[in-house]
C-alpha cells in the first residue's frame, strides 16, 4: 500500500482484544455469549449535514461513536465491538489524529473496541459511517412494541442542551457565550447511558433513545405499542444550562429537541425502586415523567393543570 | 417523518425474516448459532471513487452487497444479514426502484437478508456502506495466517475480466464493444462464491478474497503466514473473454487486475479431490495456481520455465 494510505491506518491500528479477530484479515469475528443474541445498529455520519464542516474531530470522533452506543442502549444491550468507514476528501494527520483519539477514548470507556473498518478517499466531503455490535438475551431487549397500558415514562438524562446549542450556534436565538460553553458538550460529544440501559434489559418495557425529539421518538413507541401517552410538562428534566430561556423555546427545546442521546423507556409501576436503585448505580440520572395511556396520541398536562395534544411528527432527515 | 423520508423507506421495507428484528427497533437482533462467531466487515462505496457517477443502478446495489459477501465467503462464514447506509444528494424514485433491486436480488439469493439501516441526504454525490454479518465455526474459519508450506495455491472463478471492462471503459485499450460487453458484468455484478466459500471451511487453510489483485492479495496471505508462493503463469485461469489481448496485458490483469471478488485460498495437497469436489457441487470453477514455499516473496514460473520475483505491492486508495 502507498505511503498515504499507511498514514491513515496507523490511526486505527490500535491492538483488538485477542479474542476477537481484528482488522488484520477479511472480517473481524466476533464471540456471542450463549443464550445472547447480537444486537447491531448503523449510522451515516455526513459533512454539512450531521456536523459543521471545520467541527472539531475530537468530538466528532467521539460523537460518531455515540449516536451508535445510543441504539445499543435503547435495546438494553451490551457493547461489544464496532467498525467504521471513514470516506476522506484528503489525508490531514492532525485531522485523524484527533478523529481517531475522539473515537477510541470512548470505544475504551464503553468497552467497545473497534474491530474492523474500511477507509477511502471521497470526492467531497466527509462521510463516517460506523456499525456497533453488542448482546443482549432476545427475552430481556427493550423492544419498542413493549409499552403497557399503566407504565411509568421514564427519560435518562436531561433534556435541551444539544438543541439550544444548535439554536445559538446557528444564531436562531441571541447570542450568549455562556450558554454556549454550557451546552455545547452536550451536542458535540453525547454521552449515552450504556451502562444503566444494561441494567434496564429485564426491568423496563419498551426504550429508545432520543435522537429526534422526545415527542418524536416517544411516538415510535406509542406506534409500536398500539398506546398513547399522558406526560407532565413540569417533569420533564430540563437541563440547568437552558433554565434562563422563554418558557416557549424551553418547551420546545424539551419535547422537540433532538439529538439527546438519552434514554426514553417505560416500566411497570411496581419497578419504581429498582430503576430508582439501578439509576444511583450508575451515576444516570433518571426521572419518571408521565404514564403510558389507552388512548391513541400524545397529550401534555401544562402547568396550568390543562392536558393538550402534542405533535409526534418532526425533523425530517431530507427537508431541507 | 416527511413524504420524501417515507417514500426511501418504501424501498428498503421489504419484511425481515421473523427470527431477525429488524429494522423497525434502534437495533436489529441476530442469532448466532451455539458454537459459532459472528463474522463481520464493512466496506464503503463512494461516487467517482469505486463506480462512475450515472452507474447503472441495479448493478450499483447487487455489487454493493456483493463486494461485503466477498469478505465473508474469504472467511469462510456463512451469510446471516447485513445494514444499509445510504447517503443520496436527492431522492429518486427511479434509481432507489433499481438499486434496491438489485440489492435484494443479491440478498435473496445469498439468504443475507437486509435487517437494518440509514438513510441520510448527502451535500455532494453517493455514499453507499454496507456491513454483513455471517457466521463461522472459530476453529474452520479461513484465516490469512494459516497458510503453510507445501500448501497448494487455489483460485476460484476467472480472473481479468472486471479490469479488462474498465481499461474498456477508461480508453486505455482500444475500443471493443464485443469485449467490453462479456467483460462488463464481471465488473459491474460481480458474484463471489459463498456458497463454496463456507463448504470449504474446515478444508482450507488461508484465504482471502481478490479485490486488489491477486499478487498484491497473495501477498498479505504471504505477510501473514510468514512464507512465500511460486505461481504457474500458464495455469492462471483467465476470463476467456480476454483470450485475444496481447501476453503483457493478459499478465497484468491477471496478476493485478482487482475486482475480482473470487477467492484466492492455500490447502494441504491431500485436500486436492475434496476440494474439487465441493467446487464441482457449488458449480465454482476452481484452479490450482501454484504452492506456499519457505522462501519469502512471490515468484511466477513463466511460460519459458524460468522463475522471476513478482511485486506484491499495488493500488494506492488514496494515490490519484
Amino acid at each position: 500500500m502507498g505511503a498515504e494510505f499507511d498514514l491513515i491506518a496507523r490511526y486505527f491500528s490500535r491492538p483488538v482484544p485477542p479474542h476477537f479477530l481484528g482488522g488484520g484479515d477479511d472480517c473481524a469475528l466476533l464471540p456471542v455469549e450463549p443464550g445472547l443474541q447480537l444486537a447491531t445498529s448503523t449510522d451515516l455520519l455526513v459533512e454539512g449535514r450531521h456536523f459543521f464542516s471545520g467541527s472539531e474531530p475530537r468530538a466528532l470522533g467521539h460523537k460518531a461513536l455515540a449516536v451508535n452506543l445510543s441504539d445499543l442502549a435503547a435495546m438494553g444491550a451490551q457493547p461489544l465491538a464496532c467498525v467504521l468507514g471513514l470516506s476522506l476528501p484528503s489525508v490531514d494527520a492532525k485531522w485523524l489524529a484527533g478523529f481517531s483519539n475522539g473515537f477510541y477514548a470512548l470505544a475504551d470507556l464503553a468497552q467497545c473496541p473497534l474491530v474492523g473498518g474500511d477507509t477511502t478517499r471521497s470526492m467531497q466531503g466527509i462521510c463516517i459511517s460506523v456499525t456497533v455490535f453488542g448482546q443482549v438475551d432476545p427475552a430481556k431487549a427493550l423492544r419498542r412494541s413493549a409499552a403497557q397500558v399503566g407504565d411509568d415514562i421514564w427519560v435518562s438524562g436531561t433534556l435541551g442542551a444539544a438543541y439550544v446549542a444548535l439554536l445559538l450556534q446557528l444564531g436562531e436565538i441571541d447570542r450568549d457565550d455562556a450558554m454556549l460553553a454550557a451546552t455545547r458538550a452536550a451536542m458535540e460529544q453525547p454521552t449515552p447511558p450504556w451502562q444503566f440501559a444494561v441494567s434496564l434489559a429485564g426491568v423496563a418495557r419498551a426504550a429508545l433513545d432520543i435522537s429526534d425529539g422526545l415527542a418524536q421518538d416517544l411516538g415510535h413507541i406509542l406506534d409500536a405499542s398500539h398506546c398513547g401517552a399522558q406526560l407532565t410538562m413540569s417533569a420533564l428534566p430540563l437541563d440547568p444550562a437552558i433554565y434562563s430561556l422563554p418558557e416557549s423555546v424551553k418547551k420546545q427545546a424539551a419535547l422537540a429537541g433532538g439529538d439527546v442521546y438519552q434514554l426514553c423507556f417505560t416500566a411497570a409501576q411496581q419497578q419504581r425502586t429498582t430503576i430508582i436503585e439501578l439509576a444511583a448505580k450508575a451515576t444516570t440520572p433518571v426521572t419518571c415523567i408521565g404514564k403510558i395511556i389507552a388512548e391513541k396520541g400524545l397529550f401534555v398536562q401544562e402547568e396550568s393543570g390543562s392536558i393538550v395534544p402534542c405533535s409526534t411528527s418532526g425533523f425530517d432527515h431530507f427537508s431541507d
